[in-house]
């Protein structure tokens, strides 16, 4: 299916234009959780990957249903080498098992062949030895840093999946160079924003909305009307809500007037709302998970 | 050691600016090695990663002491998921045990915690369940993409490795938003180039080269002398030579008075020269590498 179509569908389904983050951390993980994996695993890496695989697969189960897709952070897998990349792809592959669309939220770049095999890793799998296509992540959407320009970019949209274009992220510095102004008019990012939406124009799907997504931070929301002039059938995916500082009329603002386009990220919010509390950590995340999809239903 | 004097320490020692791209594909690989791999391993991204790590190991032994440093693709490997990744982490451990620096060429970007577990994967490694850091790749550089200010960069820097930040890339479309010129004079690529001497000014080595190097694209040699102007003591990795249309000279073109401050990165042209020659395939390599330093010893 094409992505935007099974990202708005999953949002008709549940109500909800929560994504939830998976970024684990070790100081993220419920004590029993850890100390049972330091037990069934010597190996210190392999300990971490089956936590955060325990972990994941508890916070999945509690949220289903109440949430348009979940996005796992490469980089929190990663760093645990081989080990992290399985604990990645398990999660991802249990998401699919519970009908949950995965962002895999990896800001991947390079040109050519090399974003091909990013695509690979991401997607439907590489070549083997003999040719023949080998299994990749599985993920339906992951998140392109667009530095590169065209080249950069369409290599990941070949693969049949979405993605999301880094175009004004919600850290503090991006203003550095994401702010600034072009001679001629409009800044850095709006540039960007122009390639988003030329890259996504003849890849709509059925419901009126592009493969090619756009990251636009909560922090900025002035910022996320003026992009979505520019990019009218662009879903946004929206960081920077509740931890970050963006409240959900900021996180919302970049909506179309039709109220569709926007999805809205919550990492730590969400799966570390368990902490100082009692009770079972899983119903502390989906509680978590309900009163943000509360405040988003404006 | 600083990295800076790590990579002119061995630029002097070898008397090389070359630096061999990793970049496996089953495409590039010798048959007899493809074959073997095969024999040996029943799982299929097992067998690529057996036959890359074999084919990494040969081209190693063929072109230690002769290039100053070599730069394994992280996508190549991620195409096989976590084979893929022990492949790539076992070639940063043996090109290291023969004495040879490596960048990591991953592109990474990200912000504040997530940026660092990208650094840790790279660097020196994350801490396991009890706190205590665990082995990350242990690469001595990386590339990293800029585009989200002074926060994306810093926590790749805090880890001690350098960081080469994308600024000019040697693709066609790089033009589409790097070329873009500013209200107030420059263009973004040269915004970019600002940020890097900045970032760099306080992390010289001995060397006085700085810890931030900077990507410059060979296909671009007249902005490369631009480029030296803001940046006087940073170090160039020029991608784009050979392959994809950049002569010696065009490579070398960003290069301080001093001579110093330009590696200059082939994939192919190097560990692909074997293709269509008899003999042993590490003989094509190892003799492509020569041509290559002979014609960068201008």
């Amino acid at each position: 299916m094409h992505p935007a179509d099974l990202l708005q569908q999953s949002i008709d389904r549940t109500r909800s234009v929560a994504v939830v983050g998976l970024d684990p951390r070790p100081a993220l993980l419920p004590p029993a959780l850890a100390a049972g994996a330091r037990e069934t695993e010597t190996d210190p890496n392999r300990a971490v990957a089956a936590a955060f695989l325990g972990f994941n697969r508890g916070i999945l189960d509690a949220i289903a249903g109440r949430c348009c897709a979940v996005k796992p952070q490469a980089a929190c897998y990663e760093a645990y080498g081989m080990a992290g990349w399985r604990a990645l792809a398990d999660t991802v592959a249990y998401a699919r098992s519970l009908g949950i669309p995965v962002i895999v939220d990896g800001k991947r770049n390079d040109i050519g062949s090399t974003a091909e095999h990013y695509a690979q890793a991401l997607g439907g799998g590489a070549p083997g030895l003999d040719g023949a296509p080998l299994a990749g992540l599985g993920a339906d959407w992951s998140t392109v840093n667009g530095y590169l320009g065209s080249d950069g970019v369409a290599p990941f949209l070949k693969s049949g999946a979405g993605a999301f274009v880094l175009v004004r992220t919600s850290n503090p510095s991006s203003a550095e160079l994401q702010d600034l102004p072009l001679d001629g008019g409009g800044t850095v990012a709006e540039a960007m924003a122009r390639l988003v939406a030329n890259w996504g124009a003849e890849r709509r799907g059925v419901c009126g909305l592009s493969a090619v997504g756009a990251v636009v931070g909560a922090t900025w929301p002035h910022q996320a009307r003026a992009m979505r002039a520019l990019m009218p059938d662009t879903i946004f995916l929206v960081p920077g809500y509740g931890a970050q500082g963006g409240s959900a009329a900021d996180a919302l603002a970049g909506r179309r007037s039709d109220g569709r386009g926007v999805v809205v990220n919550s990492s730590r919010g969400i799966i570390g709302a368990w902490q100082g509390k009692g009770g079972d950590w899983r119903d502390a995340v989906r509680a978590a998970l309900d009163v943000m999809n509360r405040e988003l239903a404006m």
